[in-house]
């Protein structure tokens, strides 16, 4: 027992020695190096303490500190900076200009960010949307991904990605070739190229947007990671674009994520008879997605509410005719204190897409109103 | 004016001139003959008087007795029965056991309908799926609707459809294939096949279902006639499914009918490249049909609420954990009067189809029960 406390309490002197400005960051930076991103011990105890207080606690941990121990004796902080420098990277801990605040609504935010690329990822996350899919895509899903990235690069947004082999490469070569802005989330560290045969991709990426990881560098990438890695992938985005997903895919899970965090998720269909759209078509039936053809209705989705309407010839005058859903939805808006959609959508009983949709079209026809911390109530003047 | 009264007059005598039960038929047959079996006035006067009634107060009326004078003066009963007969066709008026009593729903139901096949119509429609959409199908197209066809039929459900090119003779070439059973809905007279290049589907048809019209025989397809006999392929089944329909479609009209019916809708997705499959994207996203993508699914869908559920491993234990939408749906049903299921959807603000799945699931972990007039209510025995 001493000899640990001593090479805890040695490690974290050595950790947190310096200027006092900087030991928030650097004791982030620390345990993104000692526990994995989602470690719930760890999450709970820097959620308690914060970051700093949570590092000098190790010592009366054991079980914890078992855990983190060999981790412990390799740390050192100002490696981790110089390797940050040298390739060109930033450490990102909230309060950064550049932090993606999407990330603080996560149940185990990340404790810091490594971002390689060339704009500020808060701004490269404003306006943005994951396209994901599967590793085995077919002819058909990438030049479908590759389309609908480039409507939405049109309509200036992010494309935001994991890099992955099949549907992600396919979103973020359109985003490239349409000069847009685009964002890679790894698994492993960012100074690992995964997979290999995307190295030159990922430099791309970099160079027009961002490539993210809260694993550090060396990092590989496990599965346990890649899980991980996506609830990051729906963190970063205003919502998710499914393409092509079988029963099984990785991608339910990033879903799950954005369905957690309230983000409206899309799905695009298929042949019935190909099982690389099979997934698509169950989170359609399931009201988990909503089914879109081309980038103008995904924009409609995933943009800023009532301004990027696919087709707003549909929703003319005043008291438009509205449907029998967007008048359950105005009904359930609160005259005074504004609720959030997902409130709304338990309400009357519908998807949080479809409720979303439903309050731009309410909001375009100056039924409803939006505050500007999102939260929505009956337009003031009626 | 009195010569027109005569002539009115001479003719309804000869119309009527039969043995006092057969005269309410023989009215029937008379206002195939006389009208367009969806004229305004003809079906006001006809519901407000009888068929009898109707046709002995056509010399007061001079503007409508205008309108059929040429086909009065033409009117020949006798003939007409003995044409059925040569035809081997029977003419059903309602209350005939054969009559499909689901035609009665319409707001302009058919005088009569003729009527050539081996089973009696009424037992064809009891349970059955109207499978509609393009003459300009795809492979893709034809082949899908060929393979739900043969998955409804083995759960012996009739496919009805309009014997056009394309979806419509893939479904019922399908539904013969598998010893189904199908039935035809002609815009025409049943005399006339139509496509010509259908004679022998038609008469195949007609072997093992029925080939059915409310136009008497000799009456070519006009347009008008192809948008009310679409009315009648959405009485005559459960349910319809679209299965490829472009953006201006026809199908979109009998799936208008559907709705007004209070029939379930499905439509099958598609490649987002195929325009022949944008019809069925857009009534998915708009609510009006469900996504299906198999028999299975369709089955759940039009068939005995809770006997035919695709997955019904999803539903275990009586306090099943219900979807929030399910959990609407029960909320939303009374104790003790019960009510139809476009009811309780108008109150959850979600879509009839959706509705009757969740009733269906709710029936099925008990919890949900179904009059014998198909009803519903809460379970009584909580």
């Amino acid at each position: 027992m001493i000899g640990r406390v001593r090479l805890a309490e040695g490690a974290v002197d050595r950790a947190l020695g310096a200027t006092p400005g900087e030991r928030d960051r650097r004791a982030r930076i620390a345990w993104a190096r000692l526990a994995e991103a989602v470690d719930k011990d760890v999450q709970a105890l820097v959620a308690e303490h914060g970051p700093q207080a949570a590092l000098l606690r190790l010592p009366d941990l054991p079980a914890l500190l078992t855990r983190v121990e060999r981790r412990l004796a390799d740390l050192d902080i100002d490696r981790d900076l110089e390797i940050a420098h040298r390739l060109g990277a930033h450490i990102l801990v909230p309060g950064d200009d550049a932090w993606p605040t999407g990330v603080d609504g996560l149940a185990a935010p990340p404790h810091c960010l490594w971002a390689r690329g060339s704009e500020p990822l808060s701004r490269l996350a404003t306006r943005s949307v994951a396209v994901v899919g599967s590793r085995a895509a077919t002819a058909y899903g990438e030049s479908v991904a590759a389309d609908i990235s480039t409507g939405l690069v049109d309509a200036r947004f992010t494309i935001v990605s994991g890099a992955a082999y099949g549907i992600d490469g396919a979103a973020h070569r359109a985003a490239l070739a349409a000069d847009g802005r685009t964002v890679a989330v790894l698994a492993c560290g960012i100074d690992r190229p995964y997979p290999r045969a995307h190295d030159r991709l990922l430099a791309a990426i970099a160079g027009s947007g961002a490539v993210v990881s809260e694993s550090p560098p060396g990092w590989a990438p496990l599965r346990s990671r890649f899980l991980s890695r996506n609830r990051l992938i729906a963190a970063l985005s205003d919502g998710v674009l499914v393409v092509e997903a079988g029963m099984r895919s990785g991608t339910h899970n990033t879903v799950g994520w954005a369905n957690a965090l309230h983000r409206p998720v899309a799905a695009v269909p298929g042949p019935v008879t190909s099982m690389s759209s099979a997934g698509c078509h169950q989170l359609i039936r399931d009201n988990e997605a909503t089914l879109v053809t081309d980038a103008a209705e995904a924009a409609e989705l995933f943009g800023d509410l009532g301004a990027d309407l696919a087709q707003p010839t549909l929703f003319e005058g005043p008291d438009a005719q509205l449907s029998p859903a967007d008048r359950a939805v105005l009904s359930a808006l609160p005259v005074r204190a504004p609720v959030g959609a997902e409130r709304i959508a338990v309400t009357v009983a519908a998807s949080v897409p479809a409720t979303m949709s439903a309050l731009g079209r309410l909001q375009l026809v100056g039924l409803a109103e939006r505050t500007s911390s999102g939260l929505w109530k009956r337009a003031s003047d009626r």
